[in-house]
């Protein structure tokens, strides 16, 4: 006998969690299709050598590799984004640009399992590769916007900043050569405040405090975009490259508006700097405004050259990662989650054993109504049948025995405001049972 | 530079692939659901032992196995029942039964690879656990229909038997410790015929040539279902185990026929043996009218009890398996696959550079109406556009220069009929351009 159990850092999805889960991938999909973005998929497994290099140290000590039966040195994905860089690099030829894909699928990483992080989680990623326009940065924007609300959130913000700002001022200052250890100290303003991040900057970054002062004079730009796009210039000086992208931020947040996006939910923050050195454009953090300390729920960006290690064309990519598990651990904690158990909304009880073939008709013509129903196997007694009901949520039961059957009659009950009423019905005229079931589920 | 490659046996889905798999899994997705099916996902990685010596040898060859960071025996399941079974053993407390699940998820097999093999997979599996109820056997039969006819299938059928008639009938012979290899010779018989299969029977299974013959007169058994289960009584004699299994097909038939599914879609065979010591109960197979040398495309059946090597719980179950990437390949065939390559039906032109928010906003009023719509990123020229729009196969394009958009006009061309029209559309007036929209896309 063998102990039935998950690995360490993995779990099993039942149906309380995983219905609602299902159905926010579906959600997902849907606003992607909206804006004309079309799926894809990639294995599971790749060469181990186009995976390795491309994350951080930190990705490659976690991933899962090994050799396989062919004697090929493998590894199982650990991101949606290198796989797609490889992806666009083998077929771009036929894909075409502008290319826009969303890819959802479960990805690997060997990490230290804590509370809330799993080995294996579903990525839920969208990207358009291969333009620069600005319409492509506001597009991302939009489609965050969309998948928050479409998920049920109201109370949330979009924060925004643009890569080249900060490249500009530091451009200024002669710090390109400093950018990563200065970004990496700007990274914990948040936690350790001005004065801690100052003297780190100029300890592990080598600036002077002059210059750090000047670093953090931008990111303690406050207010509405508007404000704050107009004390850039001031902060910044005539840098080009800040130029281009306080331009960039004006477009995005006109285009936003056109598109009737509530200003409330947008923040310009010009101190986030996410991911280093990956992105080089515009990029977005997504926080909840009842529970800002689970992090962004939905981040992205702009980066310039997506599949620089695996081809010498050069293509641009703007895109973001919805982190599904994160956002559905917050519906639940937000009591937003709904309590579904069942996937069909009637539930038929089988009363009379002898009538097997009657329910089995009675169940097509829900069916064949567009609702779903399910026939429970077998012919219990009806109060187990009903226990059975309740606890996997059922909203209408159909409850006919061998008489009623005979009369021609149901009893069409309400499982949550426990009321019933008994309606008319024959396999050959349906019609008042349909309608009796389709108004109590719109009550 | 790295050379962008997939592995051996392993393939990307682009979105001209991707799309019509996508949408045959929903509509999987859809028919369980009709049926109260719930969805359920296990972790792709399993301990080792949780997956080995439960398939065949063939499988503990083709897994994908390694040891993972901590030192743990690891493998990739090989299919969806494996894991069926280790998470109903875990968690068969908290289901409760009946447990009805379904399961979409990609398996992996180091198979030998040849033409349309691939070593990553998806199953779309479906199981009702916990009951021993013919209502369970016909409502599996009722959810292939309902998939076949959904996906879009007209000429299938669906064959059927029970193993207990082989199982009664080998009693009577007292050939019941001779089971495995007499099935095994007796599945050669479409292929080998009657003669050679009975010598094989002899030399293989050590029968005598009597014996052989009366198993190939039961697989001889011809005509309708109700002629054969009339043939059989005479050829099983009065074997217990056979007739109940004889019982449980007429309720089978009596049921499907009930449900409304139509008689020439099913076929009583009873010379299938499917899967040899692994089913007990009835037995299901699909065949394409048109292509029926891919072999079943929906297969299934009742075993006795899926959880014995995880628990001491004895759980009966009945489900099925969807040969989707098959089926996905059949209807490329015949020629009954949407050739689509957009998931957005409207293009939007982005016409004249300098108005971008006219055209995000044009978008946003589309989007509202329910209506996917993609903006070209870039105002580049018309006629590139369009060659885009056309190649994406959108079936309408909105086109609007400057002119046109201080006039409240736009034009909503037709892709496919290569006729226009021009419609008043302002942003505050909208309507008669998603009228048009939605005219044109009905027709």
């Amino acid at each position: 006998m063998i102990t039935p159990r998950t690995l360490k850092g993995f779990r099993d999805y039942l149906p309380e969690v995983m219905i609602p889960r299902e159905s926010a991938m579906q959600t997902a999909r849907t606003v992607f299709r909206r804006y004309g973005f079309c799926p894809i998929d990639t294995p599971a497994l790749e060469h181990l050598d186009v995976l390795t290099g491309k994350g951080s140290d930190e990705t490659d000590r976690q991933l899962y590799r090994f050799v396989d039966n062919g004697g090929r040195d493998v590894g199982m994905r650990f991101d949606l984004t290198v796989p797609l860089a490889r992806f666009v690099a083998q077929h771009i030829g036929k894909l075409g640009t502008p290319f826009k894909r969303y890819h959802l699928a479960p990805v690997w990483r060997g990490e230290n399992t804590q509370a809330g992080r799993y080995r294996e989680f579903m990525q839920c990623d969208f990207d358009c590769v291969g333009t620069q326009s600005v319409a492509s940065d506001i597009e991302t924007l939009l489609i965050i916007h969309d998948l928050m609300t479409s998920l049920g959130f109201e109370r949330f913000k979009i924060h925004i900043n643009n890569r080249q700002v900060l490249t500009g001022l530091l451009e200024r200052l002669d710090l390109v050569e400093q950018t990563l250890p200065v970004l990496r100290s700007l990274d914990k303003l948040p936690k350790i405040g001005v004065e801690k991040t100052a003297a780190e900057m100029c300890s592990a970054a080598g600036v002077t405090p002059d210059q750090a002062e000047q670093v953090l004079k931008l990111a303690a730009c406050e207010g509405t975009p508007e404000e704050i796009l107009a004390q850039l210039p001031a902060v910044i000086g005539d840098s080009e490259t800040a130029v281009a992208g306080i331009e960039r931020l004006q477009q995005l947040f006109a285009g936003a508006a056109a598109a009737g996006v509530p200003a409330e939910r947008l923040k310009l923050d010009v101190s986030i700097a996410r991911g280093l050195d990956y992105y080089t454009g515009v990029i977005f953090e997504t926080f909840l405004d009842d529970l800002p300390k689970i992090g962004s729920v939905c981040s992205g960006g702009r980066y310039d050259n997506l599949v620089s290690t695996y081809s010498k064309q050069s293509l641009p990519g703007v895109g973001a990662s919805l982190g599904l598990d994160r956002l559905l651990a917050a519906m639940e904690q937000l009591k937003i989650l709904p309590a579904v158990r069942t996937t069909a909304p009637v539930f038929i009880a089988y009363f009379d054993g002898d009538r097997l073939d009657a329910y089995l008709r009675l169940a097509a013509t829900v069916r064949a109504a567009g609702i779903g129903a399910e026939l429970y196997p077998e012919p219990k007694r009806l109060g187990q049948q009903l226990k059975y009901a309740d606890s996997r949520g059922f909203r209408i039961a159909l409850i006919a025995g061998g008489t009623e059957l005979a009369e021609g009659r149901c009893q069409v009950k309400d499982l949550q405001a426990k009321s019933a009423e008994d309606v008319a019905y024959t396999p050959e005229q349906p019609e008042q049972l349909i309608q009796a079931i389709k108004r109590m589920l719109a009550s």
